[in-house]
């Protein structure tokens, strides 16, 4: 569930001039936003740490919220798997896991471009899209463990608590804060 | 579960120069956040707001920082009481319903402190202190309705997905949120 599973935005995309251009630019955003959060972030910067020329940059992107709206469409392009652990249990808390481990490294892109979308309206949709996509992605975990069960609901119930935790509470993040709330999930779903 | 339950914080604080001071100026301080977001909250605008002097808002508060971590704590003293409905469901509906009518009244101060604490990390340390003193309040309603369940873990599986959805994901606010995830809370109970 991690925004950038395994590689900044475009690292891994196969070639092209644009495909390129795009990976370049995105992972100048990345690397700005973590450095010198929101303020950092802007057309100008992003075109001299990417080398990319600035009228290319203005012509695609146009704006801070574009930029930071194709860092999410890159991140949901990136393939991402749901668990298979056998359990619904097992695989609520491999999710879990996972936002642990997004929200709690250093830096944290992920962390990052949650706090951008309190500046952004289009950093805002693009997080909403992001998640929901996942959700819709990860609802087979729920769908085969509980069939009458609603899976956004019980994903939701598994993960918002994470979220809350280190996102808004800022908790530090305890070592059983994944499996905790992935029982509440599994509890969810009856 | 609403920082501002009845009124901005300080509004009915009872008389003394010391606490009419404060209540002018975390009413200026709300106000300004209303209207301008964190960029337009300045000690010199919380001054010029408040018809406070600046000398006195500078040796008191310091810093915007401040100015929001008192903002947290003034709303953190206002009485609060837990629900009381029979049912531990019904609490935790209650307790939501609250929950969603701060995080979607237009202007909502919540959201905007939310939002703050994103830019300052004494509004992040007062806001999780807020919550976590909120949260302790209304372990009553845990500890009545299921005496073996950890309180804290209840009502963050019933509460944070109404935050995750509202202040986060920015859903709109679908009518069965608060007791649909009252429901998660409740299943959390065992």
């Amino acid at each position: 569930m991690d925004p950038y599973p395994q590689a900044p935005p475009g690292a891994a995309r196969p070639g092209g001039r644009t495909a390129r251009t795009r990976a370049q630019v995105l992972d100048a955003v990345a690397s700005l936003l973590l450095e010198g959060g929101f303020d950092a972030l802007t057309v100008d910067a992003v075109a001299a740490r990417s080398g990319v020329h600035r009228t290319t940059v203005y012509r695609r992107w146009r704006d801070t919220g574009a930029l930071l709206a194709d860092s999410f469409d890159a991140a949901r392009e990136q393939p991402w798997q749901p668990p298979d652990t056998g359990s619904l249990l097992g695989d609520l808390t491999e999710i879990n896991r996972q936002i642990v481990a997004a929200l709690t490294e250093h830096p944290s892109i992920t962390g990052a471009l949650i706090t951008a979308s309190f500046r952004s309206p289009a950093a805002a949709r693009a997080l909403r899209d992001f998640w929901e996509d996942r959700f819709a992605t990860a609802a087979v975990v729920v769908e085969r463990a509980a069939p009458g069960a609603d899976p956004r609901t019980v994903l939701i119930a598994a993960c918002a608590p994470v979220f809350y935790e280190l996102a808004l509470l800022r908790s530090p993040a305890a070592g059983d804060l994944a499996e905790r709330y992935a029982r509440v999930g599994a509890a969810a779903a009856g």
